[in-house]
C-alpha cells in the first residue's frame, strides 16, 4: 500500500520501510558521486514550512530536494506578515493554493502536522511536531545503523537521556522495535513519561549499567527548551550517571557506535573531549555521519512520495 | 504599446488588461498540469526586493518565477546591513548593477516604487507601495471574476470596508471601472477618502442595502496597521453594519461570488463560521482561488515584461 | 600551482592574480549578454555561512553562483537554532556533512575562516574576516581599476579613510602591492594601525596633499560598529581634511577614477551631491561598476575552484 505522507513511524510497515531503506542506499552513492544532482523530480515544487526555527533540518530538506532537482521555497511564519485573526490553517491553506507539489512542515505542537495532513490534498512530511514525532530522523538513524552492520535485527541499543521531552525518542524506539532491534532506555525517572508501558522497554538509571553490551549508544539531545522544571539536581549529578565521557566511551562493546541527533549539548550529553577526538574515531562517532545520511534519507521520501502515481 | 513596468492601473490600457488576462489562462492551465514549469524564462534573474514584510505576495512572485524557470533572489532591505547614511536609492542601485533582469519591489510609501523605477533601467513590478497601488492583486481578482463569470462588463461589485487606507480598493476600483464593471462602495465615513470624487462610486453604509442585487462581495483587509486613530466605535458596531456574517453569505445573490484578498481577519471582515464552510461552497467563496489566480498573474506579467524585444 | 581555498591575499602570487583578472573578464561578458547564464557549474551546490550579516556581498555571490547554474544554500547562524553548547565549529563540520560543494563563510572575527578552512574538506572563499580580510573585494576593485586603466603597473592609487578598521585596506593595499600598483594612505593617525611599517606605505593626513596626483581614489567605508572610541574630534573635522567634496572631486587629475566599497556614508566619506551626479560622470565614479565586477569576479573564483580537478 502507498503512503500519501510520512507523519509519524506507526503508518509505516515493515515493507515501506525497508523500501525507503533501500532507496536511501541509492540516493547515499548519488552523493558520493563528482556530480551530486539527479533530474528525479525536476519541475516540482517543494515548500518548506517552518513554524519553529530549525536551520539543520531545512537545510537538510532543502539540499534534498536541489539535489533531486526539485524548486524549493522556504516560508517561516514567524518571519511573516502573519497577523492575529489569521488561523494557521488559513495561512496553510493559502500557501497550498499557491500550488506547490509537497510540504514539509515542522510545529511546536504534537499533532499540528497530523492535523494539517487532514485538510490539505498534497503528500506532508512531518519535520518534528512538539514532542511528538520526528521520523525522517528515526528514519536516518536505522539508516546509519544498518550501514554499519549490515542488519537490524537483534542490534542492542541503549537510548540515553531526555526521554521525556524528546520526539526523537519516540520515533527512534517505535521504529527500532517495529524492525526488530533490542531497545532499552537510560533515563532518571523525572525524564521518563509517566506511562512508560507505552514503550515496553526496561530502563536503567546508570549508563554503567549496560554501556558495554550495547551495539549502539544513542545519546538524546537534552531538550531545555520543552523542560518545564529544572531539568535535574545538577548538571555535576547529570555527568555522574548519564554523560558520555572518555571513560565510557573506552567502556563500550567492541565494535558499538555512538549515535546523537546533533546539536551536541558538550558537557551535557557527551564530553567536549570526546567529540574533538572525531576524525581519529570516524568508524565509532557517527554524529556527522548521521548528518549526512539524513540528506540521503530524505531525497529518498520526497522522491517516493513524488514519484507514485 | 508595450509596457516596461506595472507600476499601477492607470498606465494599462483595456487591450493590456485583455492580453494580461489571456495570458493568465494560459498560465492557469499550466498549473493544473503535473509538471507545473515551463522554461519560458530560463536564465532570467528575478530579485525581490521587500521593504515591508510580505510572506504571501513575496511567495507567489517567487513560485511564478520559479514556475518559468527563472532563478529568484529575495533581498529584504530590512534584515540587511542597511545603515544609516546610505539612501535606499542607494541600496536600489547597487542591488541593480549586479544585473538582475526584473526587480519586484513592495515599499510603505505611496509612489516609492515609481520612483525607483525611474532610476533604473531593468523592469519593475510594483508589489504594493503604501496606500497607493497594488496592481497584481486587482488583475489577479479581475480575472477571477473573468473566470466564473465568463465576461466583465455589467457585472455588479461591491467593495466593502477599510477603503481609505486599502492600496487593493484603489487599484481594483480602477481596474474595475476601466473593464466596465458596475462598482459601488460599502464603508463607514470614517474609512472612506475625503475626495470620493476620484473614485466616482456609489457609497452606502450598511451591506445589507446591496448584498442582494451585487454578483460580486469583495471584503477588503481592515489595515489596521496604517490606521492613525481608533479604527471605528466598536468592533461590534462593524459586525452590525458591515461584517459578512452567516445571515448575509445567505442574502447574497444566486450565483453569486465572495472575495477577499486575505489574509481574513476572523470576525471582522468574516465571520470564521462562514470561512470553515468553504470546502462545501468552493464554488462561492473565491478566497483560495484568488490566491492561486495570483500565481498566474504574476507568471503572465513576468513573461509580458521579460519576454518583449 | 592550484588553489584549493580563497582565504586572503598573501596566498595568491602574480600569476593566480592574472589568470583570475582574466577569467573575470570573460565573466563580465557574460553579464553584459541578453542571457546572462551559463551551465559551467550544474549540478554544484555553494553554501553562504555568514555569521555578519551582508546582504550585498551574499547577494553578490548568490547571483554570481545561479549564474553558473550552481544551487545556492543561504545560512546566516544567527538566525538559527544555534544553542548554547555547540561550538561553530560543530556547526560547520555539520553543515559540511551534508555535502555541498564549497562554502562562502563571513566571521566577525579575523582568522576564523582560515581556522574552519583548516577542518573541512571542500573548498572555502573567504567573504569578510574580521579586520583581517576581504579578497574577493579587493580583487574586484583591481579588477575594476584595469578595465579602466588597462594596465596595473605604476597606477597612483590614494587609500583615504579608516585603514585600522578596514579589512578591505588591508586587502587591498596587499593585493595593489602586489601587482606593482603605487599605493599612499591618507587618514589620521588614530585610524590607522599602530605597525604601519606592515604597509609600507607613505601616509597623508589630508587629501589635497596628493589629490591631483593619483590615478585612483579609493574611499574606504567609515567603520563605526568596529570602532571602540569616538572616531574622530568631530565630523566637521573629518569633512575638512578627509572627506571627498564637490570642490576636491574637481581636483582629481584629469582621467582619475573615484572608488568606494560602498555603502557610502553620505556626507561622511564622500559629499552626497558628488554622488548625485553619478550618471553623469559615469566613466570617473566606478562606484556601481565596482558592484558589477564583484558578480564577475565571484563567478571567476567560483569557477576556478570548482572546475579544478
Amino acid at each position: 500500500m502507498s503512503l500519501k505522507n510520512i507523519l509519524d513511524i506507526e503508518e509505516l510497515n515493515k515493507t515501506h520501510v525497508l523500501k525507503i531503506i533501500e532507496s536511501t542506499g541509492y540516493f547515499k552513492e548519488v552523493l558520493g558521486r563528482d556530480l551530486k544532482k539527479v533530474p528525479a523530480l525536476r519541475g516540482k515544487t517543494i515548500i518548506n514550512i517552518f513554524y519553529e526555527p530549525s536551520t539543520r533540518t531545512r537545510t537538510s530538506f532543502e539540499l534534498a530536494a536541489k539535489r533531486l532537482s526539485a524548486d524549493v521555497i522556504n516560508f517561516s511564519p514567524s518571519s511573516s506578515s502573519m497577523k492575529k485573526g489569521e488561523t494557521e490553517l488559513d495561512t496553510i491553506k493559502t500557501i497550498l493554493e499557491m500550488k506547490a507539489d509537497l510540504a514539509v512542515v515542522r510545529h511546536k505542537d504534537s499533532g499540528f502536522v497530523k492535523y494539517i495532513s487532514e485538510h490539505i490534498t498534497i503528500p506532508v512530511i512531518n519535520a518534528g511536531d512538539g514532542r511528538h514525532a520526528h521520523p525522517t530522523q528515526a528514519l536516518l538513524d536505522l539508516f546509519t545503523i544498518y550501514c554499519h552492520f549490515k542488519r537490524m535485527e537483534k542490534i542492542k541499543i541503549a537510548i540515553v537521556g531526555d526521554i521525556l521531552n524528546s520526539r526523537v525518542a519516540r520515533s527512534d524506539i517505535s521504529l527500532f522495535k517495529k524492525m526488530d532491534l533490542e531497545v532499552f532506555t537510560v533515563s532518571p525517572s523525572m525524564l521518563l513519561p509517566e506511562d512508560m508501558s507505552y514503550f515496553d522497554t526496561k530502563n536503567f538509571e546508570c549508563i554503567d549499567e549496560i554501556i558495554g553490551q550495547c551495539d549502539v549508544i544513542y545519546m538524546l539531545r537534552m531538550q531545555f527548551e520543552r523542560q518545564n522544571k529544572k531539568f535535574y539536581p545538577s548538571v555535576r549529578e547529570y555527568n555522574r550517571f548519564f554523560t558520555l565521557d572518555f571513560k565510557r566511551f573506552n567502556n563500550m562493546k567492541e565494535g558499538a557506535i555512538l549515535m546523537h541527533p546533533g546539536p551536541v549539548n558538550r558537557g551535557i550529553e557527551i564530553d567536549g573531549r570526546v567529540l574533538d577526538m572525531e576524525d581519529r574515531n570516524l568508524a565509532k562517532i557517527k554524529i556527522g555521519e548521521q548528518v549526512g545520511n539524513g540528506v540521503a534519507v530524505r531525497m529518498a521520501l520526497l522522491h517516493y512520495l513524488l514519484s507514485q502515481k
